[in-house]
């Protein structure tokens, strides 16, 4: 997260270990980078998309799509057609992000403005799953995080689908976090300043589920639960 | 928006205009695809972060950063010394995304899940204001998405600090919006299985404003308003 001020800092330092490579060091802001892997994990489970750069023969491209974690990886899926796929498939360099927003922060002064968030950048090249077997059961953890069960209750894929699909994974060990918190931080001639300090918190929030006009089935745990609260 | 499935349809067809070039053109799915202006302004307006692919001599990036809209540019800002400052001074080819998120959709099948979201890409080049009233005009229009009315309240950046930020925009010109809304669709023979069909809706919520704990200034409009309802 690129962010305008170096004075905008986190008040409690959350980082910790060294960058596993000089391009996934955090630059701007370094207090608030954190390179631990129960950190990187909790921003990916907490994902429904990530965003992919790559470059082709057409320039630099950042696509969004739906991403998942098994362990150490991190996986995605495709169409065996799309350029995305194709890229991955001939072991194109990238850089996979997933950023949540938190809140936007309000400092006395313009300057020292800021938002809470968690991010994370992994680099590397992604691998595709050959055997089907894999397959099945990488889109298996896909649809479990999506609605834990449904993996036994919708229509598996078909061999065709499955034929149809790239499933892809790549390696967290190239990987850097970068994270705000809490409330803002001015400066000491600014504290006094008749302005409103505070966060206004943003959240990923589950609204109520909308059955399709000719389903006929009871809703599952996971759809009776899923307006459960507003925090997630 | 990739997905995993061509059969992934939206029932009603977004699509309109041409694509304004090769490089921005939607590949798959091509019927969720959308190239008018007043959809790509929406989906701006709506974010406030970004994420920017881009090159330089360690590989290609993906950085998230704050975004707003000013007539027909996209706009950034960030500490002259960020590493995608510089290479955006150095007239680097980026690709700006935006995806905002709206729904898990639970097909009968595994094969035809897929989300309900509204993403643009944005290619060319981001160029650099010069002039500082330029610089601060703009960064006021930032300050008034965030909390409108508050570019009169917070003390205003001064010369140093107007200084030491770099404000970019680039042009709206070449850009593509890609969305899918609306219920599951199903294969015909899957449509009598016994599976719960339908959307997990998810929507950014604005949570009750965290006044900072030495905050002593009564509330403004735009902190009253936050927390106004679940739906924005």
């Amino acid at each position: 997260m690129s962010t305008s001020s170096p004075a905008n800092e986190t008040p409690a330092a959350l980082t910790s270990a060294q960058a596993p490579s000089a391009r996934s060091r955090v630059r701007r802001v370094a207090e608030n980078a954190n390179y631990e892997r129960e950190t990187l994990y909790a921003i990916i489970d907490a994902a429904y998309v990530c965003h992919i750069a790559f470059t082709d023969p057409h320039g630099t491209h950042c696509i969004p799509t739906a991403c998942w974690r098994e362990g150490q990886h991190l996986y995605i899926h495709g169409s065996n057609g799309s350029r995305m796929v194709k890229r991955m498939l001939d072991g194109a360099q990238v850089c996979v992000t997933i950023t949540h927003i938190d809140g936007l922060v309000l400092a006395r002064s313009a300057f020292n403005h800021s938002m809470n968030y968690r991010s994370c950048m992994i680099y590397g090249q992604f691998e595709a799953l050959v055997e089907t077997a894999d397959k099945r059961s990488s889109m298996d953890a896909f649809m479990h995080k999506i609605a834990p069960g449904r993996e036994h209750e919708a229509r598996p894929g078909n061999a065709k689908e499955l034929a149809a699909t790239t499933v892809l994974r790549i390696p967290l060990d190239e990987a850097a976090c970068k994270l705000r918190r809490g409330p803002p931080v001015d400066d000491a001639q600014d504290q006094g300043l008749p302005v409103w300090a505070g966060v206004l918190p943003l959240q990923q929030f589950q609204a109520p589920p909308i059955a399709a006009s000719d389903n006929v089935v009871a809703a599952p745990d996971y759809v009776r639960q899923w307006h459960r609260s507003e925090e997630r």
